[in-house]
């Protein structure tokens, strides 16, 4: 049997803990995303200066108590049904406290004014501190690779929604 | 080098095993589930009480042999190809034979009699059991949060399928 | 406290650790068709006889440097947007250089010059072989469950692109 010091084997599982971790953050905040809660998406990210810049119609985006905004103005609308379809990730950890990742996401986007749906492809590419037990993110940058908006005025399409916050 | 005792450290290990080994039972349960293996989708689940709740057509399920009954009665329709597209999950370790997860799911339902296709979003929470080596599912709820239903009859769509059990 | 050996947690650890390099290649692989970059889906691929056979147009490529050409022809094209997005995977670690994962993938295939998006279904069989420190696919074999396909040009639909290799 190898006689490896536990400390060493410590500092490999501390890794793994610290990818799962963030796994498990993202997927939160995809989740609060879809759940319009605005207080949840806001606790995944790191408090003081951060960076969020979605391609699109959102600005950059440089503290976390500025996304309830964003989220009014956006996706809180009545009108609105989103769904975030997180793909498998690449998380790298540089330190026990900092840690990249890169992340496929397939977005839908319903607009039941507009009475269109958009379907992006894109790639995020975020940075993670970890504040005491916590893993947090500190920066998020979406870039969009496909978007395709369908109209059903006129198509074969039938909305048949029941979202979370969506009128009767 | 810490002297992590070796106990604590397996008990870390012990906790990032439960979570690949449920990842992977999800997995399969999709799987399955495209595949229209009614077998293999039983045995995903925990033998005795459980409960399987999914929004929509199908009613609760109490027993992992009255599934059969439930896809006979939809997936098994030769008329219907499905897709189960999991998304990055929340796993929760509450102790050695204890879990819980919340997954994103995006669905496809591809009904060629009706001639539309269906397109689901929502998430799962479920509840995990180990028994001897083995994670089981023993609750599952299934929440619709957006659904779009297209019609290829009048619309500029082509079906090329090729699922498992179609008609030539 | 058990008195566990080292070694054994040792060898839980690497296991855990393979499990998720081979997530992460799988991540990288789709990360780089998605963004038409042909020497790095090359570099995910093992050095010598390998097996990569995908259900539709493409033929069964044996060696990683035959696949510049097939990309060539099929997904480099500046007309073609490409966007894979892989589901839960299940892997299995055989030894501590082999190992095989299940894999369910959704992909568009959006085409400019025929105006169609056909959004398809399935699951990739791998194999995986580690030279050194590395981890890379051996066999990749998939096979579609669904494909389906929208024409845009009759339908209310509206492609907007913003793909790496797009003409303007």
């Amino acid at each position: 049997m190898s006689q490896t010091p536990s400390g060493a084997l410590e500092a490999r599982i501390a890794r793994l803990e610290a990818i799962e971790a963030i796994k498990s953050l993202k997927a939160r905040y995809w989740y609060c995303c879809d759940s319009k809660d605005v207080e949840g998406v806001r606790d995944c990210f790191l408090e003081g200066p951060i960076e969020i810049h979605y391609d699109g119609p959102v600005e950059l985006v440089n503290h976390r108590d500025r996304l309830h905004e964003v989220f009014k103005n956006v996706a809180c609308q009545t009108h609105i049904v989103e769904m975030h379809h997180g793909g498998p990730p690449r998380i790298e950890i540089h330190g026990p406290n900092d840690a990249s990742g890169r992340w496929g996401l397939v977005y839908h986007l319903m607009d039941t004014k507009a009475q269109t749906i958009s379907v992006v492809g894109g790639y995020y590419d975020d940075e993670y501190k970890r504040v005491g037990d916590e893993w947090l993110i500190s920066k998020a940058r979406f870039k969009v690779c496909s978007a395709v908006t369908y109209g059903w005025k006129d198509a074969a399409l039938r909305l048949l929604h029941s979202g979370p916050s969506l009128p009767a």
